[in-house]
């Protein structure tokens, strides 16, 4: 009897979705009764997969298989945490596959010529401390100690969630891999985006995790009377933040590979009959190529100052956050496009617009992901899924790409 | 030894702002102990200009001038009531002026051949209550018994403030006048704009109180990771109010005495990495014209369908209220405009964006209305400013007029 590898992967993720706070879709926070229950059902699987689980002090669950003496150590893995009411599969899913992926080299009778870590770490999105990443951080010696002081909305500290989940905060530092044994590190991950699908491609590699920058914007105008003030005399905050939400736009669409988003936007005093005074938004950019997400940045701000003296408004925009763009390592990537298309796919390249735990992997050694296509490019949503036989699809070339590398 | 009326104006006027909540600026709402300071003081200004004062039903104090049997009553006057935090001379500067007028008329040992009423309404700013102008509308016959059953954000029926102030509510429609011996009203506000300061004049004379109409629009497209989502497929319903929100402010410049105004605009999810799913927005039409206004609203809406369906958006679009212009009448503003080019003024004609208690007063007889410039268009605020002298300019004219009719 050969096994349904895609069936399997989505009985473990539906029974890794009731590891969840009651409500709609998943709700499944670091250091919880939930975390505690997920990783007692991974461990269990890793065992089967003939791996040799064990919880790190930053709360990431190892699931290893010995190699060689000195081959060093190849990983796998992503994020056991979900959003507040998210789905089955952001992150979850890119820790259920590659441990299937290593149970039917197993049935397969393949041995790799070197070790394999499975990684289940606690927190990536960031939901219950204003931190996030920090078992990946800690793999690749970037984690900063003073987040441990960082509260949750409860005013419990990460410390103090570290230490009431049975870990040890301070020998997290120790938990630093050595770069030279680090082979590479893959992620598998739900697109959260339509173009796989729109393709109809199941499969598809990373080129570069796409860097973000943020700018927080306020439009200071005059409010007044919008029945007295005549038209020529004003000076509506609206009117330019309704300039720059279409500039971002505009700018986004005319740049290839570019990302422009006005997410959030607040007006004073907002009343139907009061022409605004001010507008607070915010303006975010990514791209895969820091010199095209930075040339927007730079465009935005010279368009702002052009505008405010045309509408005599005060405009005040800064560059509140930038994490660079993380390109995947060409080679790893080009083996795993070599997997998808040996599997039947074409390798679609596409760029990633959400961060991951590769981010901070991408510290310690090469790295590469895989995407899997999901409907309707939702996630963070209960509706977000995957269908079986794409899961199926992730395996295998999981486990092809192990064998080739 | 001659008055300085405009001195006096000015320091009553800074009398009846202590009648007020604690706080900054004039905070008097009606049927208030507040309130009832400013008619304490109103009416012994009234007494010692020869008036004789009383207090209707509807809470409007009248002091009335008696003329020739059958020779008919002229109405001046004005709100008594500020909204929170508002100025010196919003409404209450309409009572304080005509009482002067009257006076200086007195001195002069002019006697008038009909009668005069000065009224001092209660409740023009419907901040307190969910509706306004019931002094007026009592006066008019157009006074809604229903409103008596609206309440105060402290729960308090309008029926119960009325009798708490020792009135009697059930009685409000007897109060409508006679229209056959209405012969006018008049009003004197500050122009809460900036046009008679910008052009150097004191005083102006109200062409027409404009129309307004409102209308509500809830945008909605499609909320997404803001990484994530390419371009190409986005239904960012910001991007489609920040086109209506331009349309609006196009509209209103490129059309003659149009003023359109987008106040309030609220986004969900409104965070800085979502695309916004959805946008309510309001938009507002004022004018003189009402074929003006309401060209305005239907080219809105039309433009609002073509959006829609280019940005692949819903957009509802419902026109929420509507209240005619209200011109005042050529005869009365005519002989006004002669009593101001009498001061020294050039008589300027404008229109009215705000609503005033003329508006009320037009069911029930010829209106028009007074503007004095106001220092940089502010009202509703405690910067609100008039001059003396222009106070003293406006007693003048007031007076010219009365014995010009």
């Amino acid at each position: 009897m050969t096994t349904d590898w895609g069936a399997e992967a989505a009985r473990r993720l539906t029974r890794l979705a009731a590891c969840s706070e009651p409500g709609p879709g998943v709700t499944r926070l670091p250091f919880t009764p939930e975390h505690r229950a997920a990783l007692d059902l991974l461990t269990g699987w890793m065992q089967q997969a003939g791996l040799v689980p064990s919880l790190d002090d930053a709360g990431t669950l190892v699931g290893r298989l010995e190699g060689p003496e000195g081959a060093g150590t190849f990983y796998l893995g992503s994020h056991q945490d979900s959003v507040r009411e998210g789905g089955a599969y952001d992150g979850i899913m890119g820790v259920v596959l590659p441990i299937l992926a290593l149970e039917k080299l197993r049935q397969e009778g393949v041995t790799l010529p070197f070790a394999v870590e499975v990684l289940a770490f606690a927190d990536e999105e960031g939901v219950r401390f204003p931190t996030a990443l920090i078992g990946s951080r800690a793999l690749a010696g970037t984690f900063d100690p003073a987040v441990l002081d960082m509260t949750d909305a409860d005013g419990i500290p990460l410390r103090a969630a570290l230490t009431g989940f049975g870990l040890d905060p301070d020998r997290i530092p120790e938990l630093q891999r050595p770069r030279q044994a680090a082979l590479g590190y893959l992620e598998a991950h739900i697109e959260q985006g339509p173009v796989l699908e729109a393709e109809g491609e199941a499969l598809g590699a990373v080129t570069a995790i796409c860097g973000i920058e943020r700018h927080q914007i306020t439009v200071t105008g005059e409010t007044g009377h919008a029945g007295t003030l005549p038209m020529q005399g004003r000076r509506d905050a609206l009117v330019g933040a309704a300039a720059l939400v279409t500039e971002v736009n505009r700018l986004a669409r005319a740049t290839p590979e570019l990302r422009g988003t006005v997410g959030a936007l607040t007006v004073q005093p907002n009343v139907v009959n009061a022409v605004p005074r001010e507008v607070r938004m915010t303006a975010e950019f990514r791209a895969p190529q820091d010199a095209t997400r930075e040339a927007a940045g730079a465009a935005l701000h010279r368009f702002a100052a052009t505008l405010a003296e045309r509408h005599r408004l005060t405009i005040d925009i800064a560059r509140s956050y930038a994490q660079p763009a993380q390109p995947c390592d060409p080679a790893l990537s080009d083996s795993l496009r070599a997997a998808i298309r040996a599997g039947g796919g074409s390798g679609r390249a596409l760029p990633s617009g959400a961060t991951h735990d590769a981010s901070a992997m991408a510290d310690l050694c090469p790295i590469a992901m895989l995407f899997l296509r999901c409907r309707d490019g939702i996630s963070h949503n209960p509706r977000e899924y995957a269908a079986p036989a794409d899961l199926g699809r992730g395996v295998a070339v999981l486990a092809a790409l192990l064998t080739r590398l």
